[in-house]
């Protein structure tokens, strides 16, 4: 499928329902971002994503990554793409302008990783990876090593990965084995396997710098004893220029279900020479940094499946002929009607549509406090800080689950042909399934949500944002046109509280309630967070309606699109809630020897 | 993953849930099917698939189907287990026995396959076609053509394939334009070409018998204009032995998402040789024999796919290692607690166990009656044929589509391993999502549900299901451990019958209506069903544990798994409700323009 950037709902997002421009004035660093900057950033990544990312989706997922002797080819076109992604500056998008960055607002590049990603995700993983350990060097880094890899990773001659994983350590990051001795000279001799490295290791730049967690000796037990080490694939010399090859290799590379374009790498450091970053045992915090950022890149994986699910859905249900309309013929001229006529396709369209649309917002909502976190100051900061904290595991959660859902549909519009290769709908599926698993999956997230997040704030975080639907529920009150919003709005705040109570009560008796009710809690908040944003549109739309604006058919189909959400996904909020109301006992109460076939 | 047949539970939906015994002795025919017969084919078929097919399984997917010349090469091994397939006797099961066959039933047959199907659904696909020919055949072939073809069919020394779709031409077979021409020799020249033939050409058999839907000359519009012909690869001489190879060749395979070991083929028919099999220009009656007997087979993908899930979960559940229970560490001598004590995890191992088990009482449900409409007579056949014919869309689309969703399960449990197609989890997934496309889609069914089935028989073939849970419930009203069971069941019947009331008045003033409720409506006829099922099932458990049964473990999982279902799944039914009563317009209200991006 040829991809076409959605541009004019992504500057609906960033200019009409997130107010960009007031938004960057509200800090000194970004005060400068007008909107006809936003614009045209947005406008060369949309033109570089369709004609140089998206010819190489499906070639790049047909042939692979490539494995020999330690080597990996990335496929054909990936290595000139992304040299000219390079040239284009969105390796520097973000970081700092003293080491060459262009310091940028989060909130863009979220909008660029979009439509980069939508294009080829794939692609955007190589990058996306570097911005993790750009980030982590940024935050922690000394001088002198912010001084010898920041300039060359923000040009994006070197990339930068991030390896946390190892065999029997997935999600629980307290079984971390990877050794860390110290050496006479300050360095540090990094021992240790390390699994599922996306791009750690590859044929597009010159060097890879490795942020690996490995342990001290005589590190307390758990993630209490994690430490973060760089650990450069070619030692870096003070010049700046390369050193010998440090001894840290790939040992192979996975056979995945999709991503297949990037390379998911086991690394071996046998005796590589490492160097710390941060404070000894603090290696988790400082991962943290990565993480939250990562979670939103993520994130935004669930935007790109749906939005291209809705893109070949779309082009699919408008070409092919299947049976006439019940409501009588609608293609008189042809031997039947296209099957965006019938309401089951248009279901599935718009199933699509209201994910890629709603998940477009949220990502958009999240990263304007993304935005104030990092260049914000005092009680604004503090807030968005809060805010973020609530939203990253909803947005991490569920707009990859709903995307995936949505890939799926993608798949059943075309039919059979949605299951052939040539069409591209089965490797969105292939693809998008890994972004509920990554970054921690939707069940850890879940657990992050009600957990940490709204019961460990004793529900404060959650009181937050609920006060902020709260207040644009009284603003429009009296708006007659969105009471169709409203009240649902009114209903499921409180229901929202209710629910956390009730989960609340429920680990006072049994401290597994939390992880029994946990998913279904984060299905609903993601559900009434997205029904916030699909009234926000909608009033938007309702104005823009009432003024003549010439966008006409535009405006209608966000506010039809506002009713469909309303009417159609939100009752599955009726479902999670029943669910948590009967408790965790039906998990529990199977042995686990009687699971069994 | 090794494949185990779950044959404890086989057994006990057929003779404990279903009495098939007792069912058997209801036709002459199968009156000597006792229960010990049923477990020697059942055994059988649990070797053959655990040892030969099973490790057949990745290979072939790793493999795939080869093209070249005209010619499909199935994968390493394919050809030899197909051989021991034949050599088993499981071509000739249900065949009649004047041709060779066994004149076993269908319902034995359904759960061999799905035996069979679940070590390897590929494999599976190529006498499963088989089987739809041979019936296609036994039913409206002319003798001489039941004496050419069936012998070499029934012992699988010849395969057959159906033959309908076309590009132009998937659901709606009014669009077919494959022409047959009248020969002066009585014999039909059969042009055109059919797209997505499932083992149209393969390696394994000497012959193949194409069974093709095609337009007579003059021939009615749509599809009371088709017909149907026998097309053999290579012409049959009198004495059984091949002839010249006929005007039919492979074009080409398809690269698809999943079942690659079962070749796709595009098949070309530039003036072949065809014989009418029935009536001129009732060919699709015809094909109904078929399309009834593949929508079952079609369903049992879905059970296969949710025992799948269910084994490969399972096992990585009870080993994978990371975190503690939130209620005490579970295993203090490991690092970590195995996952399977985490109530998410949980959640979904018994969300596939519970689709599995339920799935595979649906389908020895609907086969029963499929015995009874191949074998039974009078009032027991005609209330057979009504039952099955509202139970196969619901099979059809429900079993297949929570199939996929458990399938999904599978690879979430294992994580980052489930991604990885080491495991066997991710192709799980890939090979499902066809099974909710072919034979009729899901929102092809939930048409046929409540548009022709339910509505189409001014719901007399709802009201004969309900009246059988009715009748249950009454049965059961005084037994207070069932209470439970009954309450909801109740509940759901009452709904149901208000739900179809409330579609027919919408219908009413709307004629979309019927369409836009169609899958809400089969997913809350789908829970329903089950909840039945379930519920029965609860029963035989809670009775065989108060007569303190050996195998206790067994009914009280079961009992459990039931009880899981009532509080975790059918809840679900909640939702779809609440979509039906917001009608069609949210589907219908956007122009076609508006679909945009």
């Amino acid at each position: 499928m040829q991809y076409k950037a959605p541009l004019r709902d992504i500057k609906f997002v960033m200019h009409e329902l997130l107010n960009s421009t007031a938004h960057y004035q509200t800090m000194n660093d970004y005060a400068h971002v007008e909107a006809d900057i936003v614009d045209s950033y947005l406008e060369t990544a949309a033109s570089f994503a369709e004609n140089e990312l998206s010819p190489l989706n499906q070639s790049g997922d047909a042939e692979g990554c490539h494995f020999s002797n330690g080597e990996v080819t990335t496929p054909k076109g990936f290595k000139e793409a992304y040299k000219q992604y390079c040239e284009l500056g969105f390796t520097s998008l973000t970081a700092e302008e003293e080491f060459g960055g262009q310091n940028m607002p989060m909130s863009l590049n979220s909008a660029i990783s979009e439509i980069i990603g939508t294009a080829n995700w794939s692609f955007g993983m190589y990058p996306g990876l570097s911005e993790g350990c750009m980030a982590t060097l940024e935050h922690h880094g000394t001088d002198e090593q912010k001084q010898k890899y920041l300039p060359n990773l923000i040009a994006g001659e070197w990339t930068g990965v991030m390896c946390l994983t190892e065999p029997q350590c997935g999600s629980d990051l307290n079984l971390v084995r990877t050794k860390a001795e110290p050496n006479d000279d300050g360095t540090y001799n990094i021992k240790g396997s390390k699994i599922w490295i996306s791009a750690g290791e590859h044929d597009m730049s010159d060097n890879i710098i490795h942020i690996v967690l490995a342990r001290l000796p005589n590190a307390p037990a758990g993630t209490k004893g994690l430490s973060l080490f760089v650990v450069p694939k070619f030692m870096v010399n003070d010049d700046h220029s390369l050193g010998a090859r440090n001894a840290v290799s790939c040992g192979s590379i996975e056979h995945k279900m999709g991503i297949k374009a990037s390379a998911t790498c086991v690394m071996n450091y046998d005796g590589a020479t490492g160097f710390l970053i941060g404070e000894e045992n603090r290696g988790l915090n400082a991962m943290f940094t990565f993480m939250n950022v990562a979670r939103i890149g993520t994130a935004i994986q669930g935007v790109t499946a749906a939005q291209f699910a809705f893109q070949g859905g779309l082009a699919f249900a408008k070409d092919r002929l299947a049976f006439r309309s019940l409501d009588g013929t609608k293609a008189p001229e042809k031997p039947a009607d296209p099957i965006i006529v019938h309401p089951a396709v248009r279901d599935m369209l718009l199933t699509t549509k209201a994910f890629a649309e709603g998940g477009r917002a949220l990502i958009g909502y999240m990263s304007q406090f993304a935005d104030t976190v990092a260049k914000g100051e005092g009680e604004a900061q503090e807030y968005a800080n809060q805010m973020l904290s609530l939203l990253t595991p909803i947005g991490k959660a569920f707009l990859t689950e709903t995307g995936l859902e949505a890939a799926g549909h993608g798949v059943q519009i075309l039919g059979g042909s949605g299951f052939c290769t040539e069409y591209g709908l089965e490797q969105n599926v292939r693809d998008t399934t890994i972004s509920c698993i990554y970054e921690g999956t939707t069940q850890i997230q879940s657990l992050d949500l009600i957990g940490r997040k709204v019961l460990g704030s004793q529900g404060k975080l959650l009181v937050n944002f609920t006060n902020v639907i709260q207040q644009f529920c009284d603003d429009n009150k009296d708006n007659e046109a969105m009471e169709q919003f409203i009240t649902p709005l009114l209903n499921h705040i409180k229901q929202w509280g209710e629910l956390t109570t009730e989960i609340g009560k429920q680990a006072a008796e049994n401290p597994e309630a939390v992880g029994g009710a946990a998913v279904d809690y984060m299905y609903f908040s993601g559900y009434v967070t997205q029904a916030y944003l699909w009234a926000r549109m909608a009033l938007i739309a309702q104005t823009e309606i009432a003024k003549g604006n010439s966008e006409h058919a535009f405006y209608d189909a966000k506010l039809k699109t506002a009713q469909f959400y309303f009417t159609k996904l939100l009752p599955r909020t009726t479902t999670y809630a029943q669910r948590i109301s009967t408790g965790v006992e039906p998990y529990m109460s199977m042995d686990v020897e009687q699971f069994a076939f």
